[in-house]
């Protein structure tokens, strides 16, 4: 067939989220989550990003790569719509799409060296599980890219659903200082499906080198456990 | 290697550009450039696009099919530099570039059902090549792809370079009424890299069914000749 591309992994991301559960469902959600993009040896050159610096944003678009090869359907169900109700897979931005790829802005903070891996890129506000392959990054472009007047159907939501967190010191003291305000900002997010609201279920979120457990009350969140892995 | 990925096009769009020169630098210049979004057979099922015309814009993800697979440099010389200051491909939106996918937003105009290629989208703004294939289609969803607050560096550029467009009636007039906008408002554009300026030069831009043959002289272009194909 005409046209089919072999994509290889020009970098790959690495974040707190080993697991699904707790992703912020759009990037930009969370912008206390940090990710390190690390190239492959084969694109490790410093070059590649000269004057990237100057670009605030960047558009990355990587690999939904724990999704089989196959698995897509032409609808799917939106959980910002209850779970029950199907829209097109091309009206979503689900990951079980024919070619599985996703699409996702984040701020550029820093370009760093590292001895081991040449030059990083330290983005912020990502929606990404760790380890995902990157397939190309490209600078976000103002007046292209943007469009104010935009109409999003479904996906129109504001950020106005944030549940308060309560998290005890003896608990939150277990996570390191730095990781902190972001485990709170995605809880605050809310990670539960939109259909879920059983207050005596046990949430489970897998970030960094930690189990997060808590409930969901009406509004407020309570953290009732930390395990360190 | 791992988590390389083979994409196929699912559908390819139908636009009045058979070669580069005179498309748009980006998506969205041009409002009046429509373009026809038709789905390739395995994935001409209705279904998938439920809900997308809830959708103002679409973001495309399609294949720099003209460029080499190869055909990649660390660092390229954007046009809007004058053509000879080097930034990182990274830094840039350019076609070569390790793997070879492009990112438009468009319009979503309407989707409309055809006899022999059943639904098709029609967009609008676009600045892709005919034949051009596109790997996935996503909803522009505002409030995480809008960055109202983004610095795009040398890009940051604004529309208020136009040239005046000189444009006979007796050669206008060759040209159908429904394409007549597009072109001259592509040629307003300014379609000439930044660093020319040669005054007896003749550009030909092919469009449509035709060439338009023009000149610039300081702000003003005049067009000199269209001939059909």
């Amino acid at each position: 067939m005409k046209d089919i591309q072999k994509i290889e992994p020009i970098a790959y991301i690495h974040t707190d989220f080993k697991e699904k559960f707790g992703v912020p469902r759009q990037s930009g959600r969370v912008e206390e989550l940090i990710g390190k993009i690390v190239f492959e040896k084969k694109y490790r050159i410093s070059e590649s990003l000269k004057g990237i610096e100057e670009f605030s944003h960047l558009w990355l678009i990587f690999g939904f790569s724990k999704v089989e090869k196959e698995e897509w359907s032409p609808t799917i169900r939106p959980p910002r719509l209850g779970g029950n109700k199907r829209v097109g897979v091309f009206a979503s931005r689900s990951p079980f799409r024919p070619n599985k790829m996703g699409l996702s802005s984040v701020k550029l903070l820093k370009v760093e060296n590292e001895k081991e891996n040449g030059d990083v890129l330290i983005v912020s506000g990502v929606d990404i599980i760790d380890m995902t392959p990157i397939y190309d990054i490209k600078p976000y472009i103002k007046y292209t890219d943007c469009h104010i007047d935009a109409v999003s159907s479904y996906a129109d939501e504001n950020f106005s659903h944030k549940l308060d967190v309560e998290f005890d010191n003896s608990l939150l003291n277990l996570i390191p200082d730095d990781k902190k305000n972001a485990v709170i900002a995605c809880i605050k997010d809310d990670p539960r499906p939109s259909y879920q609201n059983d207050s005596e279920r046990i949430y489970s979120m897998a970030f960094s080198d930690f189990d997060i457990h808590f409930k969901v009350d009406g509004k407020k969140a309570k953290i009732i456990g930390v395990d360190k892995k």
